[in-house]
């Protein structure tokens, strides 16, 4: 009889979300030396590992696990990650960012105090570019609200080019030219030894001067330094960091003050127990039938 | 040999667009006595209407014609406005400040004034229901962007209820039921005598608590009283006007300084002269042919 330990923070949320579903032979159990499925955080879930000795499979309630691919970790599990249940968060996130700089909403609330009735000029999203690093759902996802606004689409994949809203792919050493002529650069990269820094001086200087600068992927993507210099040099309108580096970032940081910065704290994305629970549901079922699991994570790629 | 008068500020560029065109047999002319057809801004077409001798056909470059339907001026023509090309725009519009109010973005940015890693709750769009006073094709736009960030829709119309996002109609005396339990109210209903003062003290007490309303139709829709009290109260979470009553707004309007609004100066959706002209090309191909034009106002009914 399979059991079932969980790690989170909303461990009685998703109690409740699972007995109420009733799955077969499931127990919920916190006798975690016996227990062979894992739900839950990754850091969580670390530091648990060398005790979970009946450990067949692992869900992870987000997108990112960094702390279960570490190489130091054990691997003989099946680690599944979240997936397909970010994707709409992310583009009401990603949207709010953008139509919020292109309908001038604080500087129409500056007009507002002066009493006095201007039409101060607003952009539009339709027929801008959007340049989406990483393709996967959740930047598909991107892709289709962006569709769905009237713009082009551009997407930089380590090979695949599997979502049709993409209107052009690029790849490998053609960063600049995925760069030239973007309204706005959009990194949904994991973190993996491949994406530290991909976000540099050289794919900064690519971009027209003016453009905007998002990151919901992961914080080393990004060389810190140079889109410091890109926001005190004016060359870039704003940049929006869902995610740096070192989280929380450290008080001393140049980040909380830059120009035209905004920081939101690791919250584009939250991890709804509803949504998580339908997932863990649909792999659960594939469990007990023997059968390939969804979302698995590769250990060697990471994500 | 079909003669066009232009009358908007943005003549120059309209003329461009339209000689590029190289539309059969039109010409663009100043002699306005001997003009038959008229593109222009209603008020300053208004003005001119007593001398436009030859006239046959006037294009809107606004959806709302007000001046022109006024009953005290002539009506011996055929009178068209713009429409299909206000949805996007407005959309945009709309979805700018829903997200904004949604995703807390000033809430967040006084939070990086404190350097204090933080991460207040944002709300989502998707689960939430909005209510669209009027579903013409500006109101089906925002139904289709409610469905693509999936929310619920309702409908308030006269009689029509061709939109298929919308997920429920109301219609007649059924405004309460309409308003009861939406997250946001948005009206988008023309200035007709039918429209006067629907967003009234009542209509505002069946919101529950905390809701929103946003008006990118026309100021007449409003009673501005209960409005205000509404704010006062704490009974609407914020309202967000692009139109009022009486633009420019009054220097001593209360509107200036009420809580939690957030003035937009009729600026939703402008009308851009390359899409009010493809629209004009469109409807000089049927008037050349003697066909019947696309978006005709009936004078009677005002829209």
């Amino acid at each position: 009889m399979p059991k079932l330990l969980i790690l989170s923070r909303d461990a009685a949320e998703y109690k409740d979300l699972i007995e109420s579903a009733q799955l077969p032979a499931l127990e919920i159990s916190k006798e975690y030396r016996r227990c062979d499925i894992v739900l839950g955080e990754p850091k969580l879930i670390r530091d648990m590992l060398p005790d979970l000795s009946a450990l067949q499979w692992v869900q992870s309630i987000y997108a990112g696990v960094e702390p279960l691919v570490d190489p130091s970790q054990r691997r003989d599990y099946l680690l599944t990650n979240a997936r397909g249940v970010f994707g709409e968060l992310m583009s009401e996130y990603v949207f709010a960012y953008l139509l919020f700089f292109e309908k001038k909403i604080v500087p129409r609330i500056r007009t507002q105090k002066t009493k006095q009735w201007q039409r101060p000029e607003s952009g539009i999203l339709r027929g801008k570019t959007i340049g989406l690093l990483g393709v996967g759902s959740i930047g598909a996802n991107l892709a289709g609200t962006a569709k769905h606004f009237q713009m082009h689409v551009r997407g930089y994949t380590r090979l695949s080019e599997t979502c049709i809203q993409v209107d052009r792919y690029y790849h490998g050493d053609d960063l600049r030219n995925f760069a030239e002529g973007l309204d706005y650069l959009v990194s949904v990269l994991p973190r993996t030894n491949e994406t530290n820094r991909i976000v540099d001086a050289d794919l900064l200087n690519a971009l027209p001067s003016g453009a905007i600068f998002l990151n919901v992927g992961r914080g080393n993507a990004v060389d810190e330094s140079a889109l410091l210099e890109a926001l005190h040099e004016g060359k870039l309108a704003a940049a929006v960091l869902d995610v740096v580096e070192q989280e929380p970032l450290p008080e001393n940081h140049p980040f909380w003050t830059a120009p035209n910065l905004y920081m939101t704290f690791h919250t584009s994305a939250i991890s709804y127990p509803e949504d998580i629970t339908k997932l863990f549901i649909e792999n659960y079922r594939l469990y007990v039938e023997g059968k390939p699991l969804k979302y698995v994570v590769d250990f060697e790629r990471g994500y």
